[in-house]
């Protein structure tokens, strides 16, 4: 399958939630099939939190598949020998979309702090540009799992006539104090981390030592990814030990699971990112800006596909379950699922088997 | 009613799971009410991770009371006119008892990192040691909640003729990896602050400023505490603002409360106790020293009263159900309750109206 990596760069002042301009800017993204001539085969794939544009697909040279590889390609539920897929860094984003590590034109500076509040809002109305930009005003589908699925629901409801089918896997309708709560240990871990010295640290600082500040955070992010359960079956009381004698000297299975992921992730992700994006994430309401909720879900008019993960200890299943019944009430065209799963939030990465399935369906009728 | 704190010296070694030695060693205990003749009216209580030896009454000059003062008292469920109680800093802790920052003996120097590792194991022996300094072979009950309820279950297991009752709230048979995972954010970010400087701090270091990496780790504590539900209750999506204009510019309710309570907390909890506290949490495990978690429980002599809160996301009630089950299959003397309740594992110190008649009539029959 090929990749196309590519930078759009707009000129035209995007418009942000908080009131502030963002000019210029651009929007790094993924494509993935062909667009045929009736321009009606796209897909808008939205990323999560520690996602990019990359995917699906394998770079040259790389091992690692794009995010959701498993789920786009070739013959998969997201055929993109039917479909034209497009998968958009968010705004605020470190990939190569414009972020607080960005120039701050006309100032030869970087944004840093100074950078705009960024919105899920924010990040679909961008992505509309992109659309327009491709030449694109109809969309077969948009979906996303978690912060993806947020903006999956945000663009049905600021956007009602842009996509046949609305996805969204283990999002919510407004992020709740306990996201928030988990999101507030890396905020505090990066903010009062030396090395961050106030988000004034040198491009690339944290290449070969990452930041001990967002590895931290990181820490109970992945918490919050798992579940009791999937944590009993995925490490139990494992320990693993120098001398393996006796599980007092001992470091956990569990242990080294974060210590590995958090520092790997810490060498690659941007502390500034970071900050924004979980920032929107907490802002994250799709009543803001309408009456209330049900104003706000009642504009929806593409077939609404909601699914939730059992396990999933972030954004639980009766938040989701919660917009179905809304959408019913209003005889819109929603359809609901909880898939049993024992993984938790991470389901959406990496039990692909467990929905492909239905996605395959939602997109052949 | 009277306070009387102390600090019991002792010479002799106690010898420690890990095949250490702590000698000399002190532990600092306060009692409330008056051992009778028979000396048959003790109740021990078992202090959890955050808590000390100060369970109840208020100190002169300050305002704030112990830990368990809702419960501990005259006319209270434990009544102090009736019982003499007894409540001891647990060793490795920072308010009294030997700990890190105590003396390394014969050197002039403190433990430090050098102290050893301590276990719930550990714990209760030491207080074993006390129970026959004040002459005490025999108690009431012991009772404790979290790590206070592993201390008492343990005493169940290993000592089976020492109490009458066993009353342990909000624990569990093992720590599952979902808190060890917890524990892992603290432990990093304690470890990693340069302020920590890898437990070489000057004594008091953090009175004034607290340590930073105490406070971030703190911050997962609070979590595991709460649950989604009580957060919604407790601060919902309500932010505080210095402006009042708009929910984007806000710092949650949410963040307020982590904040503040963990900056105070980091400013009075040693950072090196608390590590070697949460790994003794961390490597609880009844059945340890025994050839399973039947065997182990089989021991248990005591009437043994397990209490659990429905909306606990630390220990889980199915944890305790799990101990109650097997005791029951033994034909065990065991009483179990799920409360219902929406505070989370703070439950069993913030709801003491919910489970106080149960203890009442647990100790008046």
């Amino acid at each position: 399958m090929k990749i196309s990596t590519k930078q759009a760069h707009f000129s035209s002042p995007l418009y942000l939630e908080s009131g502030r301009i963002l000019e210029p800017y651009t929007i790094a993204y993924e494509t993935y099939g062909e667009l045929n001539e009736e321009k009606n085969n796209a897909i808008l794939v939205c990323h999560a939190l520690s996602g990019s544009h990359h995917a699906a697909g394998i770079y040259e040279g790389d091992k690692k598949a794009g995010w959701w590889d498993g789920l786009i390609g070739n013959g998969k539920a997201i055929d993109t020998q039917r479909y034209f897929v497009i998968c958009a860094n968010v705004i605020g984003g470190c990939f190569g979309s414009t972020g607080p590590m960005s120039q701050n034109y006309p100032s030869q500076e970087l944004f840093r702090l100074k950078f705009p509040v960024i919105t899920i809002k924010d990040m679909i109305r961008s992505q509309m540009h992109l659309l327009s930009y491709l030449g694109i005003y109809k969309l077969k589908a948009i979906i996303g799992g978690s912060m993806g699925g947020m903006q999956a629901l945000q663009f049905g409801v600021d956007y009602p006539n842009l996509s046949e089918h609305i996805i969204s896997l283990a999002a919510t309708y407004a992020t709740r104090p306990w996201t928030i709560a988990f999101n507030k240990v890396a905020m505090e871990a990066i903010r009062r981390d030396p090395r961050f010295a106030n988000g004034k640290y040198a491009k690339d600082a944290f290449r070969q030592e990452g930041l001990d500040g967002l590895a931290i955070g990181r820490i109970a992010g992945h918490i919050s990814y798992l579940s009791p359960h999937s944590m009993d079956k995925k490490f139990g009381r494992n320990y693993v030990s120098n001398d393996g004698l006796f599980e007092l000297f001992g470091r956990y299975e569990v242990e080294r699971y974060m210590e590995y992921n958090t520092a790997n992730f810490s060498r690659f992700f941007d502390p500034l990112s970071y900050l924004y994006i979980i920032k929107a994430i907490n802002t994250f309401n799709l009543s803001r800006g309408y009456d209330s909720l049900h104003d706000a879900i009642s504009r929806i008019k593409a077939k609404t596909h909601l699914i939730s993960f059992s396990s999933d200890y972030l954004f639980f299943p009766e938040e989701m379950e919660h917009i179905a019944r809304m959408m019913k009430q209003n005889d819109q065209d929603v359809f609901y699922q909880e898939i049993k799963s024992d993984y938790g939030h991470d389901a959406f990465l990496v039990e692909i088997d467990r929905f492909e399935n239905t996605i395959k369906e939602i997109l052949a009728n």
